[in-house]
């Protein structure tokens, strides 16, 4: 609990409206997206400009109060959750789009901004913001930001790291800092913009940003490739890329998840295959015309039992919504749904899959895997239950298997939904005791205190996600 | 000097035949393409592995030995000059291309190969490897990466830091760490790939890199557009972009650069104008044939009074190469050349020309200007005399000006070249004091002994250019 000195303190800062306190308030701020992670913030914070941020950051500091900051939530590796207590900094009111400027192609935005509120504005104007993480409905861009959200487009487009152009970032002495600018060139001194995204909120509270935007692609076309056999899928993601073909999107799921993703959706996807690719790709008329070409030509050789080009942008959108929907589709499976990011070169991803599936059946679970097959990061999902201890036990144990798994294929522990509380054991595994040492010495560097969002990012045990925070 | 124990450890480790401290073994090294910099290091250490580096690492750690690592020395802002003495880290034996892997399309370097060494290497398997700094006949791949280099492409493709999926790095502590890996995706911890890229050798020493390559692009076309006025020049620029067109090359000379580059080049470039762009486009034959004309229909209409498209690859590389020969023909005119790049946002271009030009007159001097206009990233470039100290003061102040201009347009004192010693007196202007603060509080965690290239990046005093160091 905060004392009473305190509290008036941030009262003072932010008026009592934007202060919160009760247990019902508390609450709801005490979980994010993660499953199995809750522990309760002793108050919510919610600043209305830098200013405030600068001021609550130093009263924290001063009394070494946590601060996590939060946009929606939608995060998927507790990186929200206020495991040690303290103020969830809410960016609910610094939620506008300052500026688009279509001379230099950038926007500059509050943290708390939608992402898609963002994304329906410039595009408005003709322009493309490319990251487009599942959750962008709701999901804001300062959270984008701290966990350097992917989506579907990243392998032809980058994350939301490529799109971050400068920073206004208030640092845990209260310094306020700006990273960057409208530069596409700038070598003034270290990379702090991007030091900050992925940080996870662990060196600073990002207050202001500005995007990098593109021309929008003239047209987009979507085409569907099933397959009675995942190896030749795989096979297919790395012959495109081979012939030289970068595809705006290169989906995969295989037949556990597409039986329910067209349970949910029906919209008429196939049951009966192995796999399916949902494949995309954007640009000029002429060059989206010979690509599909092409890549239909690479995926029937590469056996495919059919490749079809959707006829019309709404069943193109159809597609799409379908596989976005994946995880939601997943989730009504049982009560609890595990899903992780690991993450390999794109030359491994069958090697990858096939490890899951035997890893499944030594575990005895239902392992659903769809993603990302063009830039190598799969979420492979795992339905159960919380509450069956046995069971949980035994997923543990098998995503463990799958982290190694993937480091061995030259992989990572988490392409695209950071590390948080969730995979804060497993980071040994990628990075060596070496390299975690030096993080921690930046973020000791950066934040002496410990304020910024502690508990993240860096194990303070090896307590995994089978034991539920109270 | 070396103290003779610390001199037989050295070579206990490389052998003699890769350790040097004559006279002049030590003096090839005590300058890079900085002018008006020089400084002797101890001695020249040329290690074959990164094991060798580590236990160089290690010595220099004890002994706090400063080490400059050093791949060519092309760079211009002083960074390879030993201003504190201590060893050269010489990268000659390690300069190899170790893969080249077409399905994950990436190459894996060791820090000393010459960069137009890997690219021959990647293009002669249709891959393509985007940055290209003028100095790419010379330059290593480490240095690029310790400066993240720029170059003519920028606009379209980014930087060498948009290019580095991966490093091995060996810290101060020897310590052997790799960040990223083969990998589109990944954010298991902090961002350390991008903070080593460009930090200048003051963070660590890169012992390996694996970079991205994208498909070659099918064709490319290149154009020249003649102007009697600067300002109708940098609009048809910012009308370019505007018109969602993105090409690849986007270059500025004006007037004085432009009698310098055809005197020196003869290839037949006017000389009776005011400005002249360089535009290139790649890409499908389609996109690229629409885009040239769509560019000279723009240029035309902001007054150009002559567009022309480059009739043969031949005509377009001598148009190239006289570009890239800007800095070595203006080099001829006087025995000192002070050559910057302040970048500005690319809608301040014209604001930017101008007010160099005013600048130049102010203090009487001759300041020929040429650059990427694309992104924003000029090159104000003074031929003039190191002994004429009279003029160097004005030479010094004009370009403190500058880079007081280029801030107030909301642009940076360094787009490409980097802070070395030569910009370090300048870099408040563009971070503040908190943000210095914040990047030395980075530098003293990983380097507390500050041996990695000391004096680098943050300013010991406000010495600046005037003051040759002996």
């Amino acid at each position: 609990m905060l004392n009473a000195n305190v509290k008036h303190s941030f009262i003072k800062v932010v008026g009592e409206e934007n202060f919160e306190d009760s247990k019902a308030g508390r609450l709801v701020y005490s979980y994010d997206a993660t499953p199995n992670f809750q522990s309760m913030p002793d108050a919510v914070v919610s600043p209305r400009n830098k200013q405030e941020v600068a001021k609550i950051v130093k009263i924290c500091n001063e009394n070494s109060i946590p601060i996590v900051p939060r946009g929606s939530g939608t995060n998927l590796c507790a990186g929200t959750c206020p495991t040690e207590g303290g103020i969830v900094l809410l960016f609910k009111h610094m939620n506008k789009v300052i500026e688009i400027d279509e001379e230099n192609l950038t926007v500059t935005v509050q943290p708390g901004v939608i992402t898609l509120d963002m994304i329906n504005q410039v595009e408005a104007k003709g322009l493309f913001y490319p990251p487009d993480p599942s959750s962008m409905k709701i999901s804001t861009i300062g959270g984008n930001i701290n966990e350097n959200s992917g989506g579907l487009r990243g392998l032809k487009y980058g994350v939301t790291r490529d799109y971050v152009m400068a920073l206004e970032v208030v640092l845990a002495n209260g310094d306020i800092i700006r990273t960057g600018g409208k530069l596409a060139k700038d070598v003034a001194g270290y990379d702090f913009t991007r030091l900050f995204v992925g940080s996870e909120g662990t060196l600073g509270i990002i207050t202001e940003a500005t995007l990098k935007l593109i021309p929008m692609p003239e047209t987009k076309k979507t085409m569907l490739a099933l397959y009675q056999d995942i190896e030749a899928a795989a096979k297919s993601v790395s012959k495109i890329i081979a012939n030289k073909i970068i595809p705006t999107t290169l989906e995969f799921l295989d037949q556990p998840t597409l039986v329910v993703v067209e349970a949910h959706a029906q919209i008429g996807l196939p049951t009966d295959v192995k796999a399916v690719l949902l494949i995309e790709q954007d640009g000029p008329p002429e060059v989206v015309e010979r690509d599909m070409l092409k890549m239909e030509e690479i995926c029937k050789k590469e056996q495919a039992i059919s490749v079809k080009v959707a006829a019309s942008d709404e069943e193109a959108e159809a597609l799409r919504t379908a596989r976005r929907s994946a995880l939601s589709a997943l989730a009504r499976l049982k009560p609890t749904t595990i899903l992780e990011d690991a993450t390999v070169p794109r030359s491994e991803i069958a090697k990858m899959v096939n490890g899951i599936n035997e890893i499944a059946k030594k575990y005895d679970l239902n392992i659903c895997t769809f993603g990302h097959a063009g830039d190598g990061n799969l979420h492979p999902t795992c339905p159960t239950d919380a509450r069956d201890h046995d069971e949980m036990e035994r997923v543990e144990k098998a995503f463990e298997e799958i982290f190694v798994k993937a480091i061995e294929l030259g992989g990572t522990i988490t392409g695209e939904h950071g590390v948080g509380v969730m995979k804060a054991p497993y980071l040994e595994l990628k990075l060596g005791k070496e390299g975690i040492a030096a993080m921690q010495a930046v973020k000791n560097a950066l934040d002496p205190n410990n304020i910024m969002n502690p508990g993240k990012v860096f194990a303070k045990d090896s307590r995994k996600r089978v034991v539920i925070t109270k």
